[in-house]
């Protein structure tokens, strides 16, 4: 076998490695026979020197072998999940996922936790009294079978090896590498058994990736990744310059995502919702045209069989399904304050990064990983961009816990929100399709 | 204090680092609170942004004075190092450093062990019995004072913070940095406290450096290293396309070394030699022009008192000195084979990767670190470039432990020598001065 030396020396020299290499190199650091510091010089070179479609074929195939992988081949219907980069008030996974669910799609769903300015599903989820997000992968795998969908936290069992990876990027400035941020998403949504990947691919001054650019190489390369291990992935581009929908906060998203499930209109939220599951009906020949499928999507929210099948799922995963009846079962701060508008005009800027961070503040967000999350905390925006406004109308409204954290949290708003004297158009929400 | 992430990242963006980050990631690395595979992104980063004057200065700094630095400001007389890129058959050190000495200057010389082709000066020395190239940093400063000069190996007092960031090197491809190998030899001499620097940068078949641009580049590098430091640093670019002198392996070169010394000319090896002494002499103003040193140099060797001032140190570092006057107490394989020509011609290669990649398959050289070494193995070149050769006249002659060595090192000399036709002109040894 070669040195590793000599296959970081290739990398670093931008010299393809082989698919033997490569695999050699990752097994090696699985039995710990290669070090962390070799493997982060590699990260760096591959920062530097990227990885070619085949190589990244190879890579992301040992991460994705290196757990269990779920079977659902003897499954009557289309296996696909949803993926976000991540965004300020996007909770568009919570509705999705039971709405593909009633109609007719099985949908593994493994989401993160929020970081940064960024959520995370599974702290929304777990804002609901009792809900864990945490079973095993073979109650999971059951329950996908059994309700039509499931929604857990990343697990051992799932790409230990991207695990372990991802862990070492985050202390080694090698996160920000397209070709890993992309073997990293795939080879965890490809362990699900998915033939289909919904990504929305967030851009924007809340979003993790700044330009259109930036993003459009990260999506077409997890395409390409889909390619080759049979996986149809659907991109779209959205807006992240304002929040997502009206509410940033775990229970205030969940009560946000359950007015869209019970069939009430949020823009937006049901907007995106719909077209998402409307672009997986017509990926799967489900439905003749877009149109159809976005008639199908509302229509099955208006039923209430999406909320029921939320219901059903929270309640087999220990959530209490009255909270979800009764919302004041959810956790909610009783202490809140209105921020007013200061002149009349119309709302030109609603800084979803400014939003974010200021969360965070709050205790609704995480700095570090270790930090646990106030789940009660939040804002509602009242005005969002093109809205007109009177002075003294509410902007937004401010749910807290402490007035010292309302304190540093209104500092990250100082800015935030920009209002213009003259007529401003809305956000268009959908930049784009790959 | 900043994240290590962000300081990773800004080298890895090619944004130049603070003193301050630079400060703060070295002396966090030596507590331990910076982890090895924090600190090999890094150093992968270095490798492809590389490191600007500033920053240099600052990390050659910091390694500097990581551990002890000699001080020999009281001293009456210049303090002067040589320092060479590495060959095969190069034992230059050997017999410059009791020059210089007897010269008048004082030589605080630290050297390396041989790795792969490349042998090392201190492997050379102890195949000299008794002789012991591991005595504390106190005694080796009284010796210098006492002598004029004292070899010795790296030590853990010198430059601990080089010496563990060349070991990360070493196993994460990021030896090949020149900023890195700069601050890294600089660091070294510098806590010699020596003014006065002789370097001789190895360009070819043998050499570390393949060609002179990457050679030229190592050298500006440490010239301006030594700038910062109040060092002046003379480079000769030399040949390293075939082995230097006559002798390739350790107690050979030990004898080849004995005859320079002794006031015997050897082509090539008391030609460069009493180049550099003459350099020296001439950088620090002893003498008013290259010839006039070399004449003193020469002048020097040949009254014995070049050889009586190593005997002299040999003694007080533990060899035994008669093993010196009667080199037949030296250890020298009795075994020996001679290589005859197959050709009447010239010889017009002899390739020194080739004998030097050839001496570690005789036990002479090091594969691994940990490799112990055979001093009494290695070649007598009979045969240079440029001589006239006859069919069945010696080229060169083997001296081997085992036949299965032997056998193994032949596979290496196939095609080290090359006989031509035509008339071959010699290799030209010094190619630059900068």
């Amino acid at each position: 076998m070669r040195l590793f030396y000599d296959i970081i020396a290739d990398k670093r020299d931008n010299i393809a490695l082989s698919d033997e290499d490569i695999s050699y190199f990752l097994e090696s650091y699985l039995t710990g026979q290669l070090n962390d510091y070799q493997m982060s010089a590699m990260l760096m070179a591959i920062y530097f020197n990227s990885l070619n479609e085949r190589e990244l074929k190879t890579w992301t195939s040992k991460m994705l072998y290196s757990g269990k992988v779920l079977d659902f081949t003897d499954i009557d219907g289309f296996v696909v999940d949803k993926h976000s980069t991540g965004g300020v008030g996007d909770k568009i996974s919570i509705p999705l996922a039971p709405l593909l669910a009633e109609l007719g799609f099985f949908v593994p769903m493994i989401s993160g936790r929020g970081l940064g300015p960024t959520g995370g599903t599974l702290d929304k989820l777990e804002s609901i009294p009792g809900f864990r997000v945490n079973i095993n992968v073979e109650k999971f795998h059951r329950l996908v079978r059994e309700v039509g969908f499931s929604m857990i936290g990343q697990t051992s069992e799932i790409a230990p090896l991207d695990k372990r990876l991802y862990a070492l990027r985050d202390v080694t400035a090698t996160i920000e590498s397209i070709p890993m941020i992309a073997a990293s998403i795939m080879s965890k949504k490809l362990a699900e058994g998915i033939s289909g990947l919904m990504l929305d691919l967030k851009v924007g001054k809340g979003a993790f990736m700044k330009t259109y650019e930036r993003g459009k190489k990260l999506a077409q390369t997890m395409q390409m990744i889909g390619q080759q291990f049979n996986t149809h992935v659907d991109v779209l581009f959205t807006n992240m310059d304002e929040p997502l929908g009206y509410a940033v906060g775990n229970s205030l998203e969940i009560m946000e995502s359950l007015d869209v499930m019970q069939g009430r209109h949020v823009p937006q939220v049901s907007e995106l919702t719909v077209t998402m599951a409307a672009t997986l009906m017509k990926t799967f020949g489900m439905v003749e045209s877009l149109d159809e499928g976005r008639r199908k999507a509302e229509a099955a929210l208006k039923s209430g069989k999406v909320y029921e099948k939320f219901r059903t799922l929270a309640e087999l995963q220990g959530g209490d399904p009255h909270s979800l009846d009764d919302r004041s079962l959810l956790p909610l701060s009783n202490k809140k304050v209105e921020v007013r508008s200061e002149y009349d005009g119309f709302v030109a800027e609603v800084d979803a990064l400014s939003f974010g961070k200021a969360l965070i503040q709050l205790g609704g967000g995480r700095l570090r990983q270790e930090d646990s999350i106030d789940p009660g905390v939040g804002f509602i925006i009242n005005k969002k961009v093109g809205d007109r406004v009177s002075r003294g109308e509410t902007l937004y409204t401010i749910y807290y816990g402490s007035t010292a954290k309302l304190e540093t949290a209104k500092e990250y708003l100082d800015d935030a929100v920009r209002i213009s004297g003259s007529k401003v158009p809305r956000i268009e929400l959908v930049l784009g399709v790959l």
